[in-house]
């Protein structure tokens, strides 16, 4: 059986700029854009040329792409013509395969926001689209609020997408503008159209994420005959965003009845990037990657019910729907109050712990991680300190050197330029072979990002182990999370510290006290002595 | 026309808990049951008791509730009679109204998973709802994996339902555990399902959101009659997280075909309280709301295009679905226009600060509040410090007293006993009526819950205040708050300190620094000082 083609078009780098707290440089367009096109993505939506500046100089610079670039603008205004509309030939003039305009199919719009007759308003979109097909480009037509359009007139709203096709528009895409329509509307309306006369491999669909129904709209206007999707990179976009790309390309590609009757431009082996093309767009907004992002979160693929977590090991797809690595995602199997002892093996095969079925220390490590978690700790993302903790119930884990004391001070008050100003100072003694070894740092304001007294702990800590020194110059604090919790009956504070290394190793763990520092100090004792564990 | 009545049962104590991270504390979990009870949810599932300690103490004390508080628990296993099967007696001593059992429906999960026959796991399912309804409680039976099991199975899947209604369950809920199913298949099965005699008012439904369908699959079983919807709050819950109940309630009352031929038990007074019912339980998790979130998101209402804005000032329905006051939420139009203005009027009037429209403080605070959120502070919650912050603005903020320096050391080593043990110790010094003022504090190990230095820091600053004393001497630190965030282009600290009064107020402030200890004591001293306006 032949497939049907589909079309994917990214518009993160215009729509997905509409999120409250993003504005992407040049060089991140230029990024993000290769990222989609290696993806095969089919369109790339790169901005509005003309509405702001880096909009305007990343098609100055925009990398060759196998996509077809797109710029996007508005339908021409009336009164004047489709050439001589300055707003128009910004977007012209920015020289992309393909333009893109939105315009009005709302009758409600027409008159109240626009001001003009409906019928000026279905020339503007046919000029418009004329003027664009004249001058050698594809033109698609964004018909903005079509589906609320729709409901109110919907003779109007299919005349303005006849009159774009007959100007030769390649694609008439319906939005939804507001988000607010359900996703049995979107099917009922998509597939009115079709019946209507607009052929579904010209029709597309544009949806937002105000009713959490964005994917499922997208996909019902699929399964009425709609051949484009147009979407975002993480859902990127306005108020509560556009549809999310990352989650609908897995479903078209892994899952029926997309997989077998649809074909995209993305083929299996670049689908395995999805879940990297998402944490950098995360990257490049400074943002935590969504963990229970579905697809390609770090939890899409977490097991915690403890009867999950055995069948998984029996069968992953007893609770699994697609193999993670189909997406380049991972299965996580975590500890939890909730964990059995099979996920516990599982947790310790990962870190490289083989245990008997029938060890007795197995139930012990359990009984401690319960015990610890009543008290605040967590050890689902703590592996690190998870292995520690199972290490030396196993008898396995060396004493690389011994605390004997710390101190660490932090002094607030007026520096010679008359402006207050801070010091931290940590003292640490150590005792490493046998020999006590005393160390001092120190640091304070302005002098880089480690200005606390954490920062002054793990730098004296990690002066002078003696021996291990070289095995822990590499290493740095890359992350440092804090919360008050319950520990027993009363409230403790957790510290979670995420350290990293030269040779690209990334490990987590947990400290809990009454006292921050305390909390602090036993996260990063542990972060040293499991690299010592690695590389000692 | 008489609406039909649609349940909603909530499972964020027991299926949320699965999220990875997320362990609940009883206090927490009493603190959720009451937000869902007074929102107007019709069950409350609570956790699985004997399962984990905190599920059972959570029983043991659960808060009284109009809610039908429901225990979760698995059918019988085979080989013993539902009384003589001790897991189960677990779930029936906690006493609950309803109990909600899991159990097989899917013939390769019995055979595989169970390794029973059909007919055992049948007659299992049979037996146990028996068992609870002998006992005069309510039954539920949620089928695991129902829709991948009718795929491959229907006549046994749909025999086990009709196994548990016949033993006499009030519910049948249909689980898609894995989350695969896409919503036209979810509505396709349902109609099947009801077809073949199942009623729909004993017809539930529960989703899960691993390719971000859960919410839609919720409307496509409840369009295909289901009368019963389980979700989760901010759809908390394994893997990706259940079907989110916050995106479904205003759906289901806000929109059709729902809100005229549906009723819940949630009325519109109740539903303005959404927003908040969403937020408190990321404050208890200490997760940051998600800002696109949809309908109670930061950003669910925020303009941030120019054309989008202009016409939300003429018209707001031009791009709003709904208003964002139903589900007590706030639109956000760009800062600098006259809405943004007005917004802050609000706010300064909550604090009992009447400023005229034209007046320019009005445009220096809002200039100030966006420089400080720029660089990592928050006033969405900590109004202490926003009134501070204003007052400084509008000459309204009297200087009570000067810091002029302050030291805190934390110290840990063996104590007498030969154990590891800290002691904190702050000096603050301040400058009070034109008197220096020198104060100390320790704090240690085994000494009530305030071990560290930000509670050293905490009480020298409040031990002696000269005039101000008194009306310090009755306010106590009742939560700390500590989060890293970015301030302009580094990480920093942010510290948020709730407080509290004999006089029975509470109130936030907000300190930030790269430093934790700064972060900490800017806040404190906001705290202090909001507490002498009102007192002093």
């Amino acid at each position: 059986m032949t497939k049907e083609r589909l079309y994917l078009y990214d518009t993160t780098l215009r729509d997905g700029q509409q999120t409250q707290g993003v504005q992407f440089s040049t060089v991140e367009k230029q990024t993000i854009a290769q990222t989609l096109d290696e993806l095969g993505i089919d369109y790339i939506e790169g901005g509005w040329p003309g509405a702001n500046p880096t909009d305007s100089a990343f098609f100055d610079a925009a990398p060759k792409t196998r996509a077809t670039m797109t710029a996007f603008g508005m339908t021409k205004r009336a009164g004047m013509s489709a050439e001589n509309d300055d707003v128009l030939a910004a977007v012209m003039n920015a020289g992309t395969g393909a333009v893109c305009l939105v315009g009005k199919t709302h009758e409600f719009h027409v008159t109240t926001a626009l001001g003009i007759t409906l019928d000026e308003n279905r020339d503007n979109i046919a000029k418009s689209i004329s003027h664009i097909v004249k001058n050698g480009r594809e033109a698609l037509f964004d018909a903005e609020h079509f589906f609320d359009g729709f409901k109110s007139n919907p003779e109007y709203a299919l005349s303005c997408l006849k009159a774009a096709l007959d100007a030769g528009a390649r694609w008439v895409v319906l939005c939804d503008t507001n988000g607010g329509t359900l996703p049995y509307d979107v099917y009922r309306i998509t597939a009115e159209v079709v019946a209507a006369g607009i052929p579904g491999d010209q029709l597309g669909i544009h949806t937002h994420n105000d009713t959490e129904n964005a994917v499922a709209g997208s996909l019902a206007a699929v399964d009425a005959g709609a051949r484009q999707v147009q979407g975002t990179l993480n859902g990127l976009g306005e108020r509560c965003g556009n549809a999310n790309l990352i989650a609908i390309i897995p479903t078209l590609l892994l899952k029926e009845p997309y997989a077998s009757t649809l074909e995209t431009g993305i083929c299996a082996e670049a689908l395995k990037s999805l879940t990297m093309a998402s944490r950098q767009l995360d990257e490049i907004l400074n943002r935590v990657p969504t963990k229970q992002a579905a697809y390609v979160g770090a939890s899409a693929f977490a097991h915690k019910a403890g009867l999950h977590a055995s069948a998984i090991l029996k069968d992953p797809t007893t609770y699994e729907h697609i193999p993670p690595e189909a997406i380049g995602n991972t299965r996580i199997i975590p500890m939890s109050n909730q964990a059995g002892l099979s996920n516990l093996r599982r947790r310790l095969a990962e870190a490289g712990l083989d245990v008997q079925r029938d060890d007795p220390a197995l139930s012990r490590i359990l009984a401690e991680i319960k015990d610890r978690e009543d008290h605040g700790y967590t050890y689902d993302s703590a592996q690190a300190s998870f292995e520690l903790l199972a290490r030396r119930e196993l008898g396995l884990l060396p004493e690389f050197f011994e605390v004997k004391r710390y101190k660490v001070t932090v002094e607030r008050r007026k520096n010679k330029y008359d402006k207050m100003a801070s010091l931290s100072e940590a003292v640490v003694v150590v005792k490493v072979d046998g020999e006590k070894k005393l160390s001092v740092s120190e640091s304070m304001d302005g002098h880089g990002s480690d200005r606390g007294p954490v920062n002054a702990l793990a730098k004296a800590l990690a002066k002078d182990l003696g021996p291990f020194q070289d095995a822990i110059d590499d290493m740095r604090l890359v992350d440092f999370k804090v919360r008050i919790t319950q520990g027993g009956t009363e409230a403790v504070t957790r510290v979670i510290i995420d350290s990293e290394d030269g040779k690209g190793r990334r490990w987590s763990t947990v400290g809990v006290s009454p006292n921050i520092v305390d909390a602090s100090f036993e996260a990063l004792l542990d972060a040293i002595n499991w690299k010592l564990l690695r590389d000692a």
